[in-house]
């Protein structure tokens, strides 16, 4: 057996091992809102081969990776047609990203990507970097797919090689695969990220999640999610935006915050996952919280628990860009079983799972943060008289 | 047995198990292009016991480590007279770094030290700090050291503690151990870092790459890999730096670039291995990448692999600076294997091999970057299809 065939026979049975490896609920933690797992469900490594070697002999007599891939991200994702599907932010060696569509029978392994990388058709203004793409089934029957386009900023100085411009590009699809690419959402906001739409008509209206701000980084004087309609997703343009929930002091999202996915729609309201970002000595930390609005009013917040709904733990900690813990996809099965996917420090991508009822149970009963250490330490205060008050009917062990 | 000599039997035993131990391969990543090497060769606790600790039972009964060594990063490196030398720079305690030459015999395992530390003697303006210095086997019979040499900046105010300036310092020896002071190099930038000198003359002249920069840690306006002659190293001075490798737009090495070590004399040209910064949410991210430069014309880039050589995995992601890889030295064999010593996160020193053959390979066959998302998505498409087309071929396993 050549060198080539001895190396490719190695490659490959690793290649398979690796994505055909079953994932398991993590057991070292439980706080009964979320389950975590064992292993991430994509890395760098699960790419396909094909995708980053030229298997070719005569081309590629060493079989030296000729793309190499960097690190698999902040996926979109989707419940359709019984499987479990994530756009995956893929960034090459080159930093630049692209998407690729993975698809999963349980939602929590063996996932496998579509033939190709997905291909999203430029506009006028070219993508130099498109990522984090939140994909909606809407009523009206298309899967809207909105994401991050990044431009460089031409208005700095040619010297200055990293000032970019942040637009929401949006694409339309009836199966995942092929896109169809529409104008750039224009709102009155300098710079667009983390826009998503809403799965329903409001007003008869398409409505947009947006998180307006003034700089590339800074949120600026904007910040917090927003909210708009606009008559049609052929040529989005929102007038006016809404703040729907701003930042605020001392919070886990005191710096950003933007929504995550699309909200999933339950008989108490709707369910945000939204991200929240707070700055500490070694950089930005991104943390995921929930909310909760109102069915016929999903710009309205009825109910905010407080504090984070997930922190980055362990190998979660440490990547590409540390310290991150970043969601823009969830699923909901028959069973309203939900599956969040969601990224760890720019560099992997993994799911932890809950239900409907469970979600809605952490969301309407968690306390709203009082935004006072003082009123913090009453809140925990009366939670602990609460339960001594109980103490007799509970293992002694339950105090000690 | 008491105290002290029982510790330092510890010590010692300790410090000769891992000083001897043997590296071996990782086998648990492999690109084709290089083998990483599951241990560190080189960490502050692999510096000699008695350059840190007073060794005599009546000054230090409770044998206290008296100065301290923090890391041990950013080495030059050399091949010289069948052994592998590094010259490390070693950070004490303090912060001050200063060089030490570590010797081994097969180059990725059993580094030992000269007996002391390297001494350089000082120009008029004393260096507050000297580090990563570039070893040069030059052709008129020198070993060239290009250092940065870091003093205050003495035109800010004495409130503001931690500006600074850094030069090119230049010292040039014929053993590796006794280094003569050459006054520092003289350009027209505010700053430089990351010099190297170029090993034969050019046009009859010295050659040093640069990186000119405006202020400490930004590169400013400046920035890029630059190149200039000099007449002499004596009095070394670079009346026009020409750019030859520019900091481009979300690329790897969009925030700042430096040459590495001294590139290496091929017979398709001179193999370059170079660091490329980029900013995230979490601080500077640097990463390696490669060049080849024309074989007469060697400030002429000829082929850019597109994106990362190499990049943090695993420990290597986490130090005093976190998210940093970065090489001044490799050493290349009479078989022309290539060794490249690398230091992670700022803390400790690590070795990849591979060889000339694949290094030209890798950087002669992977295309170029070409900066827009939809062109890399065609470029990655175009290997797929590639592969696609001789499926037929090759195991069924590769495409799942």
């Amino acid at each position: 057996m050549g060198t080539f065939t001895a190396r490719l026979h190695d490659l490959v049975a690793e290649h398979n091992e690796l994505t055909s490896a079953a994932n398991a609920v993590d057991t070292t933690w439980n706080n009964g809102v979320i389950n975590r797992y064992v292993k991430p469900i994509l890395t760098a490594e699960h790419t396909p081969l094909y995708w980053r070697y030229d298997l070719n002999e005569e081309t590629n007599p060493r079989l030296l990776e000729r793309l190499g891939i960097n690190a698999i991200l902040n996926p979109g994702a989707i419940y359709h047609d019984g499987a479990y599907y994530v756009m995956a932010r893929i960034e090459g060696a080159d930093r630049k990203s692209f998407f690729g569509l993975a698809r999963s029978e349980n939602g929590i392994d063996n996932f496998r990507f579509h033939e190709k990388p997905i291909v999203i058709p430029e506009v006028e203004a070219r993508d130099v970097n498109v990522y984090d793409m939140r994909i909606t089934k809407h009523e009206d029957g298309y899967f809207y797919g909105v994401f991050c386009s990044e431009r460089k900023d031409t208005s700095v100085p040619a010297s200055d090689t990293s000032t970019a411009v942040a637009s929401a590009g949006i694409v339309r699809s009836q199966n995942l695969i092929d896109w169809e690419r529409l104008p750039d959402l224009k709102t009155n906001s300098a710079q667009q990220r983390n826009a998503v739409v809403h799965p329903e008509f409001v007003d008869g209206k398409y409505a947009i999640y947006t998180r307006p701000q003034d700089g590339f980084i800074d949120a600026g004087s904007g910040g917090g999610i927003g909210w708009g309609l606009t008559d049609s997703m052929e040529n989005a343009v929102i007038e006016e935006e809404t703040l729907i929930d701003e930042r605020r002091y001392h919070t886990i999202n005191e710096v950003k915050n933007g929504q995550g996915p699309a909200p999933i729609k339950t008989d108490k309201g709707w369910l945000h996952l939204a991200h929240g970002v707070r700055n500490t000595a070694a950089g930005l930390r991104y943390v995921l919280y929930m909310m909760l609005s109102d069915l016929d009013q999903p710009w309205k917040i009825t109910h905010r628990p407080s504090g984070a709904f997930m922190v980055p733990r362990g190998e979660e900690c440490v990547g590409d860009v540390s310290n991150v813990l970043f969601a823009n996809g969830w699923a909901v099965n028959e069973k309203n079983e939900v599956f969040i996917y969601y990224a760890s420090s720019d560099t992997r991508i993994h799911v932890a799972t809950s239900d409907v009822e469970t979600l809605l149970d952490y969301v309407m009963n968690t306390p709203e943060d009082p935004l006072f250490t003082a009123d913090c330490v009453s809140q925990r205060i009366d939670l602990v008289e609460k339960n001594l008050a109980i103490k007799d009917s509970l293992p002694t062990a339950c105090f000690a």
